[in-house]
């Protein structure tokens, strides 16, 4: 269950010496026939994008939506690193796709680690002939792939989806929402369905907000956030655009679960589920106050069902808000009616705080627009892993 | 130095019973002859805004700028109450302005504590006459009064400037800003001066904009949130509009300090100056995404110069950003330039970043607009004291 699931992916996973720990660091994916796949990408709109961002993004467009591998390296971002940063990227796929013997501009090329950092090309450079030596289409292969793109991870992200004759694959790493994202998440898909890169795109962008869009760890938004997927038809079977969105739909949101789970510091997954706003854009302005407010991550950690927070946050925020109207649930206990406490069965909301998975509901009164988000709670295992770098 | 340092001022504060400890929880501030002073007010915008909130503009618009004081608990906010709260603040205010005699619109009232939580009313309407009869016009009656309205503050915040003849005194709880601001913070400031209430009113606004409004702890805008400024030109003094906002503003900059540096679980205090902006809205929006992000609290925490996590947040928010202008300093180290890492003093930056006091400057390159904002970085005693609320 990785993205050497689906026919014709090989890949390979090895430390280059980027991380001076000796880990895994540089990881390949590509077809095995080396001929480019339908390619779609989604990219972090951060303006302070990563140069390996920028290169993906523009080689990308030159092939208007082929590609036939990503190259990826955790440990170092390559992202404010200016224009001898982008050099570095090139110069990193030009010489594994020459290793490869593809068109440079057939291969992607994604970072993850350290923000300002030059990246020390000559560790990708040394290792790319290795890494196409180990190029291989077993489970482990795929593995290997997953392991090397983890920074702050304490497990590889994998799945597989086998449906109607199709095989789609992924890896990921990160905690984190597009937008706003934490650290850097990556996801790379494989499958070996037949699709156009413009269905393969449209796809891709319904599926990533309605999973990774919806995850938010920290409010923060990565500079290197990418995910992309290749369709090398080797099935020879093609889906419609719902079934296609909604396969990569539930690939991603299988993996933004498996990254909720492993958000950094965090003891429990919550959702909020903002229902009956006026409008989408207040929903989802509720609901990511919500999601990113350290005050109700605080209380979701001391397993405390103080809703005084959420109203707070929500009446903070949102353009149409009457407090009178407002219900706030924990699971099913109804802890909030018409903008009060309501009496509560103690010992049973008690016991349902004490979860891993708490489900926080708001009606808000005000028209029919609905959103929800998974996001995490904190302690102080956050702070520790991030008050340094080094 | 403190509430009742400008001529004809008195003011009381003891235990009514709302804090099950017994702390204090109840103040008054109010004029020495009972004659309604020049008033204004700058509230919460929060739409879930508490009862007294309400209360008090509603006065405030009823006596078009006059009042003769403000009664405040701590230990709850009366917010999310319904309407059952808007009466316990109506019969609080009622009854301490009987003791008093004096017209009930012409009492404002504070509350501070947890939301959603009935007042107890009766702990008020029994200790209004004590409460009265304690009033006093000394220092010690001031501070009693400033005891009693803090909640989770480690000490009580006030301040006295006396200049040209006119003396203005204050006191303060939370560690705050108005919007966003956290927990509740509330601040009544009194002077002699001569003032009318749209001068008054005026100069209120732009001091709160200069000082508690840029201030962030937590990016968490309160329910409760209230700065009141009452004066009774006992000194027959006047000031011009300009140097009423600079007295003003300097009152409110000393609490705001006072905030930052008692703020909850906090160990620096920063400041993030955004420069060169397009936008005075782009400036600002940079500002509160760093002084309101996680990471970077957590660097600061961790006394670690991280400066990617400062890039990637302005990248995140700012609508004219180009990541090749950009240079960033911590003091008077620049560790960034035209977007890339400099050669930096390591041994001098590294000491630097051991200070309790962080100033971050930030250079856009794109304009001549300019935000400064005071934040604090994040311990794990932040979640340890809002974990759980009881």
């Amino acid at each position: 269950m990785t993205v050497t699931s689906p026919k014709g992916f090989s890949a390979a996973g090895l430390g280059s010496g980027i991380k001076i720990t000796g880990a895994p660091d540089l990881a390949l994916v590509v077809t095995e026939n080396r001929l480019p796949a339908t390619c779609a990408g989604v990219f972090t709109p951060n303006k302070a994008c990563a140069a390996p961002v920028r290169l993906s993004k523009s080689n990308l467009e030159k092939t208007k939506g082929y590609a036939t591998g990503v190259l990826i390296n955790s440990g170092n971002a390559n992202a404010a690193t200016g224009q001898l940063g982008l050099e570095h990227a090139t110069q990193s796929i030009a010489q594994v796709a020459g290793d490869l013997g593809i068109p440079t501009e057939q291969l992607l090329v994604c970072s993850t680690g350290l923000i300002g950092i030059t990246l020390p090309v000559e560790a990708i450079l040394n290792t790319s002939s290795k890494l196409v030596a180990e190029l291989g289409s077993s489970e482990d292969d795929g593995h290997r792939a997953a392991n090397a793109i983890m920074t702050t991870d304490t497990f590889a992200k994998e799945v597989e989806i086998a449906r109607d004759g199709v095989t789609i694959g992924a890896m990921a790493k990160g905690a984190a929402m597009l937008e706003p994202a934490l650290a850097t998440m990556l996801a790379v898909i494989t499958t070996d369905l037949q699709a156009d890169s413009t269905q393969l795109q449209g796809a891709l962008r319904l599926a990533v907000n309605e999973s990774f869009n919806q995850l938010s760890v920290d409010g923060a938004m990565s500079t290197n956030d990418t995910v992309l997927v290749f369709a090398n038809g080797q099935s020879n079977k093609a889906l419609n655009d719902e079934a296609l969105t909604d396969l990569l739909t539930e690939t991603c949101c299988n993996l933004a679960n498996q990254m909720a789970k492993d958000a950094e510091g965090a003891t429990k997954v919550a959702t909020i589920s903002v229902k009956g706003a006026k409008t989408r854009f207040d929903a989802l302005s509720g609901a990511r106050k919500v999601a990113n407010s350290l005050l109700v991550k605080c209380s979701l950690f001391g397993a405390d069902p103080y809703w005084g927070r959420i109203i707070s946050e929500l009446g903070s925020t949102m353009s149409d808000f009457d407090i009178d109207k407002i219900s706030i649930s924990y699971g099913d206990y109804c802890v909030c009616s018409g903008g009060i406490a309501v009496a509560v069965d103690d010992e049973g909301l008690r016991n349902y705080m004490q979860g891993s998975q708490i489900d926080i509901s708001v009606e808000i009164g005000m028209g029919y627009e609905n959103a929800n988000l998974t996001f995490t709670d904190i302690s102080c295992a956050y702070i520790e892993e991030n008050m340094r770098t080094s």
